[in-house]
């Protein structure tokens, strides 16, 4: 079988890390007999450069056409970049954004976990972090304050600026069911993050989320205050399987688990919608500091790939293949920059694909 | 001259590390001849239990004929108390919110430092921590999702939930001139954070924030987004002198903050307005599992109170006697049970509050 994969390899250290992660996939290919087709589309800066914006209804078009896409990071340096002179709506992030809603990809998912071999890297203490910690967070993407209606006007010669906030019960549902989901192929606890002692969005949020777990009898439900939530996660992150919640709650959270891992660069991303088509990512940023000089992790790309073959193309042995290679790259003593330490040997982005891809 | 003092006990711990504040004050006053006048002033579960309402108006009346008010904390056990039963706007925390917005509180300041005694309560790993760090956070109290119009409806058979951020220039001014304020009494560096890559809101924030800097050429100011600050109060706390930000982010960036420092006993807070009233409270909540077991640490609360007399009354001189205090009880070594570690003096919460009066 044929599988029609979308490659979006954006800005900054974009292309070097996703041509890393098609010769991971190029490997599998190869030893599982499979064939991926790779049509590239264009989004965020390298978009805006050739066409104006962020963006084309073509880009979104050929996006939808793929069985999943595979995307490096987007945007550049937002002070010294042309692109953040631009309207907001014309910027990378909106192409980004458009994109998500475009696919109706509501479901992210960001696992944040630490590697045993990586601990120094971790900014908590040892006794903190025990035997490591493994969670999840599920964020819904398509929602809330990200697509409410926003205004910026004048009312009696001052300016206001208006954004809000909305979550219909199915939206809400069909996040949850995601999270449920997950929570039986892992540890069997959601803990769902809210502000229901402020927001109404949340007490619907906390309403809907309890009578989903209702068909998940094995599943342990606890709710969490968000700003509760972003004490636990440094000062226990052990407590949490998966982490249940909100688009900007999700932001946030989600980017504070993954430096608590300590190795950001290590950690990929899923966004879903129902069936099997997604958009896979690392969860860091673009890098256009160092991007170009072959220094950069591609680790969290070539996940992103392992992702997608497992959540997209049902490929869970290939999928653990590359999950295993990229162990065992790291237990060979191979390091890029970012999470280079004594004793370990430094490798350029391009040497660490290969080292992977080797290994599968 | 004497000074009326609006004294909100709350609910859980809150009498008890209350009843050590007053004490501290009480030499205080001796010490530096003030009068303080005590008057009590219903708020959250304490107010519903005797009135039915988590603020009367006759309260709200009394705390503003007050020169400054100091709070415990206030809230019971969402799960097992019966004010968490009524509707949310009767709900205790209701009451905080009323208070802080009838009393026109906008500016939320909360530090967060690590004291050297308690360096081992800090989650981080010791090289990030260093020689410590010493933050505060200022908080917009009384605009955005907190104060916004917010319903629930139905709409062809589905139930959703809206809830609106707004802000209007002046009320962002007016915060982020306290945010420089401080910062030109501190290390002179604010940091502004928002999510101006996807909010309305957060670009008038922006904007706004950068032309009240136009009059504070010594401070430096940096821009951050919330996903990203959030992630950097765990990589390295030390860069951080003000925080500077709306309400949601600020009540979910100053709890992760506090967490860092591991002693939220130890974290008190001011809630400022124009001119020189205040009202002042732990950063910590109601804890009402060890209510009335004299365990909680007073030590927040105390703090408090020396916040309210820098801010309000102006008496730096007694605030630092108390701060010093505070200190030397430390180094003496005495510890509430949670704050205590091998070979100190475990004390009781009145012992604790004794101790520190002893000091100054
Ligand atoms: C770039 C930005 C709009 C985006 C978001 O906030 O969703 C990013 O932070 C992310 O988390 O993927
Ligand atoms: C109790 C709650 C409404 C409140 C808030 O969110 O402001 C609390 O978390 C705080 O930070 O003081």
């Amino acid at each position: 079988m044929s599988y029609k994969v979308g490659v979006i390899r954006g800005d900054g250290i974009g292309p070097e890390i996703v041509a890393e992660a098609l010769k991971v996939l190029d490997k599998v290919a190869e030893k599982y007999n499979e064939k991926f087709d790779y049509t590239d589309i264009l989004l965020g800066g390298a978009s805006i450069d050739a066409t104006g914006k962020p963006l084309t209804e073509e880009a979104l078009e050929t996006a939808k056409s793929c069985d999943a896409v595979l995307m490096g990071s987007i945007g550049g340096n937002t002070t010294t970049s042309p692109w953040y002179k631009l309207p907001a709506n014309l910027r990378p992030e909106a192409g980004l954004l458009a994109i998500r809603k475009g696919l109706g990809l509501f479901a992210n998912m960001r696992p944040a976990y630490l590697y045993e071999e990586l601990k120094d890297a971790c900014p908590l203490r040892e006794d903190i972090i025990g035997d490591g910690f493994d969670l999840v967070v599920m964020r819904e993407l398509t929602g809330g304050l990200y697509f409410g209606e926003r205004k910026t006007f004048e009312e009696d010669g001052v300016t206001k600026a208006v954004d809000t906030l909305t979550y219909s019960e199915e939206e809400i549902r069909r996040i949850a069911v995601r999270g449920f989901d997950i929570a039986m192929k892992r540890r069997k606890k959601v803990t769902s993050v809210d502000k229901a002692n402020v927001l109404d969005s949340s007490r619907l949020w906390r309403k809907v989320v309890n009578e989903v777990a209702q068909d998940y009898p094995e599943v342990e439900l606890e709710h969490m205050l968000v700003d509760n939530c972003a004490m636990q996660l440094v000062r226990d992150p052990k407590q949490f399987d998966v982490i249940l919640t909100e688009n900007m709650f999700g932001d946030i959270l989600s980017d504070e688990a993954s430096m608590v891992t300590g190795s950001i660069g290590m950690l990929s991303s899923a966004s879903l919608k129902e069936g099997s088509f997604g958009l896979y990512e690392p969860s860091h940023g673009s890098a256009p500091d160092i991007a170009g000089q072959n220094i950069a992790n591609p680790i969290a790309t070539i996940l992103s790939a392992s992702m997608l073959l497992r959540y997209s193309f049902n490929m869970d042995e290939a999928a653990d293949a590359v999950d295993h290679a990229v162990k065992q790259v790291l237990k060979d003593g191979y390091r890029t920059v970012d999470i280079m330490s004594e004793g370990m040997t430094k490798v350029g982005c391009k040497e660490m694909g290969t080292l992977i891809a080797e290994r599968i």
